[in-house]
């Protein structure tokens, strides 16, 4: 097991990373204010692994509240919500009760977005169960819903109080999950590791192989990365913007074509090619530079061009993002494989031409 | 115009108390990151106060999405929320839009809540409209909705950047929801102020005749005993507890009558007499003690005896109530007038007999 620590000041906390730490609940004993948790999970990530853990803290003295949710980004929602806040209430939770959040990242958003709002706030803990949830959400502090005007428009920071990334949950991930959770590895190493981003260009088919050494160095050097940029900017005022980078071309593909058809990291692999065109356009990088990162992706197994989506909708979509300020849109770009820098000055047609050469003579989504 | 600052380090902020104010947009646009905010309000105050909040924002070259929400305790909710999220959606308010809440409570908790999670959280002004707010949800942070199994479940702390408070506004207060701010005043000299409480005796019938210069005492007097109190425990781990002196009672009679029946102000003036009794009871106070404050509250025009509730279900949802640990009921009660203490180990037939002590002949809600 490796620990990485999150300096946050006293909202601080450990991720532990290894082989195994499903069965360790002693960890999570120890940061509980009371021996009591929720733990939310979905309908498949709850029979593969909520018995084990329950179990496992059962085994500590940890008495559990099991609260299992529909599976899918489609039900990151309200609804959803309120099935969390509804077994809280009808299991007479209080302030002391811990949510665990067993599953990946839509799961950890809702509860985590459950344990920042439900009486104010309750403590929160995140065994993240896909390589997205343990390299992305794990780190930050974001949690939250989607509306259905935009992705992430309702949430709040908190931060949960440990990780859990046990590398063996990642032996049941469909294929096509661990994939899009490689393209948040390879956005890593692009905006600030060039080192790193040269590694997974060595290693990148051992973890498409699931090879547990190999996963447990990314997940680690990737939530390094992540950590370094968070404390910076707990409340992404800043220097946390960097990690937008794909993302904003990203959101407004999931938007654009309706939430759950694409993955997350699917979209932000397009939207990382269609930024780093942007950047060469703008004279930042080389055009060899942006097809590093294509062909990476691409051994990745991941979407290299646009969805069938008009230039003119993803403009608007990306205008009402919310990191667009004062109706500007603000771009993470490519200085070099490994920088990524901010920038709001682009003028609307070098976008429209990024967006323009990243356009696929096929429509189709990804395969599944 | 009297100011008095709320310590909270980075998150401290101003409450200006005057006659006024409304007028002085100014003020409001001092704090804003952007020239744009929402103001939300709802049917009842927006038709009074929203065109001149808007013209004196817009001579201050603020511009201004209004949002108008149905009335009433019983809208603050998810619905109502969402009302909310909608027009700030719709009109691509960003990150830097300040949400001001126009209004009492219901106004100021639902917006601070939509403030505290849109996008993650975006800045909050406060121009509370009623006695109530003025004296109590302007300082604290605290925002939230309800849920069907009970009041402020979900919510968040959010601190505004500026509150507002126009003693003017309170000409147009129905008689009711002013002497249902009066309980709160009262609270403040009751559980922290044995001078301000001996001033509150002499002077309660200038209040009830709305002599602007006693509610302006009375405002900044008791938004100043509420700051002492959030700024020794800004997250309510423990002397913030003394706030809720009647309120655990008064939130069981809220919830058992249902919404909207009894004010809050009222349910926590006949919350007070019951947590006196029980204070008498358990030999910290004298019966003179509880008599003077029934007195005073009665002068006031609030319920000082119980709805007709039984026992038993009052009990059960004291137990539910958010400021439950482990199950257990924690009590404010007083040792002495002006001195509030915590206590979480009284016997149950002991609170029995402090809630049979105010059953009332009558179990009609208060005249309107």
């Amino acid at each position: 097991m490796q620990t990485v620590r999150i300096a946050l000041g006293e909202r601080g906390y450990d991720i532990h990373i290894g082989r195994g730490l499903l069965a360790r609940a002693g960890l999570i004993a120890e940061v509980l204010p009371q021996p009591r948790v929720a733990v939310v999970t979905n309908a498949t990530v709850g029979p593969l692994y909520l018995d084990a853990l329950t179990a496992a803290l059962g085994g500590a003295g940890v008495a559990v509240v099991p609260v299992v949710l529909p599976d899918g980004e489609q039900h990151k929602n309200w609804e959803t919500l309120n099935l969390v806040y509804d077994a809280l209430l009808a299991n007479r939770c209080d302030r002391g009760t811990t949510i665990v959040a067993l599953g990946g990242g839509v799961v950890g958003d809702t509860a985590g977005f459950a344990a920042a709002t439900y009486q104010r706030g309750v403590p929160f803990v995140q065994v993240p169960t896909t390589l997205l949830a343990q390299v992305d959400s794990s780190v930050g502090g974001k949690t939250g819903i989607n509306h259905p005007r935009g992705k992430n428009m309702i949430g709040a920071f908190h931060q949960p109080s440990l990780v859990l990334a046990d590398i063996d949950v990642l032996r049941t991930l469909p294929e096509r999950e661990l994939r899009a959770g490689l393209a948040e590895v390879i956005k890593h190493g692009v905006i600030r590791d060039a080192a790193f981003f040269g590694w997974l260009e060595a290693n990148v088919d051992r973890l498409v192989a699931r090879e547990t050494d190999a996963l447990a160095h990314a997940v680690r050097r990737s939530v390094e990365i992540k950590a370094e940029v968070v404390a910076l900017d707990e409340r992404e005022t800043g220097p946390r913007a960097l990690l937008n980078f794909g993302h904003t071309f990203g959101h407004a593909i999931e938007t654009g074509l309706g939430y759950g058809d694409w993955l997350h990291g699917e979209a932000v692999a397009a939207g990382m090619v269609m930024a780093a065109e942007l950047s060469a356009r703008t004279g930042l990088i080389a055009g060899a530079d942006v097809a590093r990162l294509r062909a990476l992706l691409a051994r990745a197994g991941l979407p290299v061009e646009a969805p069938a989506l008009p230039a003119q909708r993803m403009l608007e979509l990306m205008q009402v993002d919310k990191k667009a300020l004062r109706g500007r849109v603000r771009f993470v770009l490519l200085a070099a494989v490994g920088h990524a820098v901010v920038r709001d000055d682009l003028p609307e047609p070098a976008v429209r031409d990024a967006i323009a050469a990243c356009a696929g003579r096929d429509a189709a989504a990804p395969a599944r």
